[in-house]
C-alpha cells in the first residue's frame, strides 16, 4: 500500500554501485576487497557517537538477491548487458563482515563495520550500509545526549509525527529506547520492536468538548488506570486546577490521576506551581509530564533551573537530530587484492588496510582507543570489531533490543563525563600506532610519486 | 526483509491518536470536525514552501483499514476494549478533503490540507498526514533552492546514502525531481517513480586499479556511450589530463567520453582549468559535473563564481534539509459540530473555520494571498484548495509525477525573485479576512472568558 511494500534491500543502492560492478565484471576483476565504513569527524559539540542499525543491517546483507522485478527495472535502463543481469540474479553475498556491536560508544575514524568480500559484493552493499547504520547512529546518538540531560528523569520519544518519512520514525522509536529512553508515542515501532508505548490526549481532544473539565472526565472514565490529562490548551494553571477536580473524583472512586502534561509556556515555573497545587492537595505523586520542542538543550536548561518535571517527552528535534542532521560518514575501500589502497583528493589522512580498535579503560572507565592495524594483535586493550559474518553467514544470532540497551547502559557508566557535555565536550583520545602511521605514509608516497608525478 | 515490509500505514499513528479515539467512542461523541494541515512559520532565510506529498497521502486515506495483525497489536496493548477494537476493524475513511496541489508553493498559516470527518476518522490520521506530507514538502523546498541557485545548470540527487532511512531518500529523489532535478541516483526511487537515473564510479573503483588510467579505460569500454570519470582520486589536473587521454582514444573508436566528474578541493578554479583542457583539445562539449557537499549556498557561490561546472551532483545536505530538518508543520482541529475551535495556550493566533486561500496574481506574477473563511467566497483570486476526497473517495486520479513537475515549473516562473532569494528573502504577503479575524477573536475571547475566567 502507498509506496513502502515496494521498498527492497537490493534497490537501496546508487546507480554508479553497478555501473562499477559492471565494469569490474568485463575486466574478469572480482578479488578480495575490504572496505571501512566509518564517522570522519564530529559535528560541532559532538563527543562521541553510539552505534545502532547494525543488526538490521547484517539481516539485510545476509538475505540480499535481487528478486525478478528488480532486476527486469535494472535492463529497462539500457546500459547493462544480459550477462551482467544474470550475474546480478545469482549475486548473495559470500564474503565476511567485523563489527563493533550496537550500542557501543565510538569515535571520528574508528571503523564500525568492516566488509571483505569479492570485490562487487563488497561494492553494490555501499549505499545500504551508509543508509541503515548512519540514520539510527544518527538518532542514538542525539537520543543519548538526552539521556544525559535528563538526569535520570524519565523520556519519552514523541518524534514520530515530524521525522523524515516513515522509516526515520520507527528507527528514532529504537534508537532512543536502547539509549535508556523509557518508550515512544510510535504504535508501529512499539509492534515492530516491542518498545513501551505511551500516549494519552491533544488539544483537539480538549478542543472538542464544549468544556474542558468534560474532556478530562470523559477521559478519565475511558482510562481510569491510565489518565494523563494535558492541561495547557486553555491556560495551565486554570487546566491544572481541573485535573485535581478530576484527581479528586477518580479518588473517590479507589482511582488516581497518573499525570498531567504540560506542553507550553515557562515550563520551569509552570511545572512547580503545578506540583504545589497537587501536593496541597496530598498529591503529590501525581505525575508531571512535558512536552513541545524539546531537545537535549532545553531538558537541562529546565532539569537546572529546577522544574518539577517527572518525564520528558521529546519529539521532533531527537527525531531529526536537529543540531546534526547528518554525519560525515564514509564506506572506504582500505585494501584490494591484499594491497592497501587510498584516495589522496581529501587532503586529509585516511587509514587503509584491515584494522582493529583496541579500547583502553582504567578502573573501570574509558581512557584511550588504539587504531591500529588487525595483524599488530596488540593484547592490551578490549578489541572493538568482532567477526558477525563469515561466507556469507551470520555467525551469531541477530542480538535482542534489550541486550543492545544493557550494552549501552554498560558502556554509558564508563564514559568519563568530560566527554557527555553538550557543548564543547573534551575530545576523546584515539591514538593511531605507529604500524599505521607508516603504512599509510608509505602507500600515500608512492601513490603521489604514480599518479601525479611528484 | 529487514523491517520495510511491516510499514503499514495505519500504524503509522501515535498512541494517543487511539485513546483520543476510545473516549470520544465511549462517550459517543463522533460528529464532523475539521482539521487543518499548515506550517506555522518559516524556518531562517526561508522564503516559501513547495508542497509535495499530497498525492501519497491520498493514497493511503482512501485505502485506510487496520489489519487483524495491527488490531492484535492494539489489544495486546492492554489499554483498549474489545468493543473499541471492533470499531477499528470496521474503520474506514468516510470524510472529505480539500486540498492543493502538489508543486504548489505556498506560505506559512495556509491550509495545504483540510480534513472533514466524524471527529475519530479526522483525529487518528493525523500522524500519517504530517509525516507523509511533511517529508517531501521538506525536500522539495530545499530542492527548490538549489534550483535556484544553479541558474538553468543541471541537478541530480545524490542524496540516498545519507538520507535519514530509505524512505527519506525515495522521497527526496522524488520531491527533487518534481522540482526540476535532471534526475537521481537513487535507483529504488528510479524503479518506483519512473525517475532518470544517474551514475558513474566512485574513488574506490579508481583505488581498485594499480593505475588511475587502467581504471578510466575500463570504464570507457564498459560504458562506451555513457562515460563520465571522477578525476580527483588522486589529482584532479592530473586526472583531467588522463581524461583527455580516454576521450582521445574514445574519439579513434568513433566514440566520445560525456563528461567528468570533480568532488573536491577548489572547484570554481578546478573547472576552469579542466574545461581549457578540454578545449584545447577541440572537446569543450564534455560535461564538468561537480559533487561534494554541496547545497543550495554552495552551488551559488559556483556559479557566481564562474565555475564551468555543466551539473551539479547534490546530496546530503539537500537529502536532509540541513539548514531546516523540519518544519513547525502542524494538524489542528478548526471546527467541530459547526463550532469553530482553538487552543489558546500558544500565545500566537490561529486560524479557526473552514477556509479558503485565494491567490492573487499581477502580470502574471504571484503578488498576494488571502486567507479567508470558505464562505465568505471571494470571487478575486484563484482559490488554492480544492477537493479531492469526498464521502472516502477520491474524486480524481491520483496525478502523475510528470504533472506536478510542470505545475511547480509554471508555478515557479510566477514566482517574483524577491521571494526565492537564499539569505533574508522578503516576506510574501499573507493577508487575513476581516471575517476571519473577527471570527477569531470572537471564539478566542469567549474561550478566554469560560475556560479561565477572564
Amino acid at each position: 500500500m502507498g509506496v513502502w511494500d515496494q521498498y527492497t534491500p537490493e534497490l537501496l543502492t546508487d546507480l554508479y554501485e553497478l555501473t562499477m560492478a559492471a565494469a569490474y565484471l568485463q575486466e574478469g576483476m572480482n578479488e578480495e576487497a575490504t572496505f571501512d565504513l566509518y564517522i570522519r569527524d564530529y559535528p560541532p559539540d559532538r563527543g562521541y557517537f553510539v552505534l545502532a542499525g547494525i543488526e538490521h543491517f547484517l539481516e539485510l546483507l545476509s538475505q540480499l538477491r535481487f528478486s525478478e522485478g528488480s532486476l527486469a527495472y535494472i535492463q529497462s535502463i539500457g546500459q547493462f548487458t544480459p550477462s551482467f543481469i544474470e550475474y546480478l540474479r545469482g549475486l548473495r553475498f559470500t564474503g565476511s563482515v567485523r563489527a563493533m556491536r550496537e550500542g557501543r560508544i565510538f569515535f571520528p575514524n574508528e571503523p564500525v563495520l568492516e566488509v571483505t568480500a569479492p570485490i562487487i559484493e563488497a561494492q553494490v552493499i555501499e549505499t545500504l550500509a551508509l543508509n541503515v547504520i548512519q540514520v539510527e547512529t544518527l538518532m542514538a546518538s542525539k537520543a543519548a545526549r538526552c539521556v544525559h540531560a535528563a538526569q535520570g528523569r524519565g523520556l519519552i520519544d514523541f518524534s514520530f509525527r515530524r521525522t523524515q518519512g516513515i522509516d526515520a520514525g520507527v528507527k528514532a522509536a529504537r534508537a532512543s529506547y536502547i539509549v535508556g529512553f523509557s518508550g515512544t508515542s510510535n504504535l508501529l515501532a512499539g509492534k515492530i520492536y516491542g518498545i513501551p508505548v505511551f500516549g494519552t490526549m491533544a488539544h483537539s481532544y480538549v478542543t472538542g468538548f464544549s468544556h474542558e473539565l468534560d474532556a478530562f472526565m470523559a477521559f478519565a472514565r475511558a482510562f481510569p488506570e491510565n489518565t494523563v490529562l494535558l492541561i495547557d490548551t486553555y491556560d495551565t494553571i486554570s487546566g491544572a486546577r481541573k485535573a485535581l477536580e478530576v484527581a479528586r473524583q477518580m479518588n473517590l472512586e479507589g482511582k488516581r490521576l497518573r499525570g498531567v502534561r504540560l506542553d507550553s509556556g515557562d515550563m520551569v515555573q509552570l511545572s512547580r506551581e503545578v506540583r504545589s497545587i497537587f501536593r496541597k492537595a496530598g498529591m503529590e505523586n501525581v505525575l508531571i509530564l512535558a512536552s513541545g520542542n524539546l531537545d537535549e538543550f532545553r531538558v537541562e536548561e529546565m532539569v537546572h533551573g529546577g522544574a518539577e518535571i517527572d518525564v520528558f517527552a521529546v519529539g521532533t528535534r531527537m527525531g531529526v537530530s536537529a543540531d546534526a542532521p547528518y554525519f560525515d560518514i564514509a564506506y572506504k575501500m582500505v585494501e584490494y587484492r591484499g594491497r592497501p589502497v587510498l584516495k589522496l583528493s581529501s587532503g586529509k589522512r585516511t587509514w587503509v588496510g584491515r584494522k582493529q580498535v583496541f579500547r583502553h579503560r582504567q578502573d573501570g572507565m574509558m581512557r584511550e582507543d588504539v587504531l591500529a592495524l588487525q595483524s599488530e594483535n596488540l593484547h592490551a586493550g578490549e578489541p572493538l570489531l568482532e567477526t558477525v559474518i563469515e561466507r556469507g553467514r551470520l555467525v551469531r544470532p541477530i542480538e535482542s533490543i534489550s541486550d543492545i540497551r544493557q550494552r549501552f547502559a554498560h558502556e554509558w557508566r564508563s564514559l568519563p563525563p568530560e566527554y557527555r557535555k553538550l557543548k564543547a565536550p573534551s575530545r576523546y583520545p584515539v591514538h593511531i600506532s605507529p604500524a599505521l602511521e607508516e603504512l599509510e605514509r608509505r602507500v600515500s608516497d608512492e601513490k603521489s610519486r604514480q599518479e601525479i608525478g611528484r
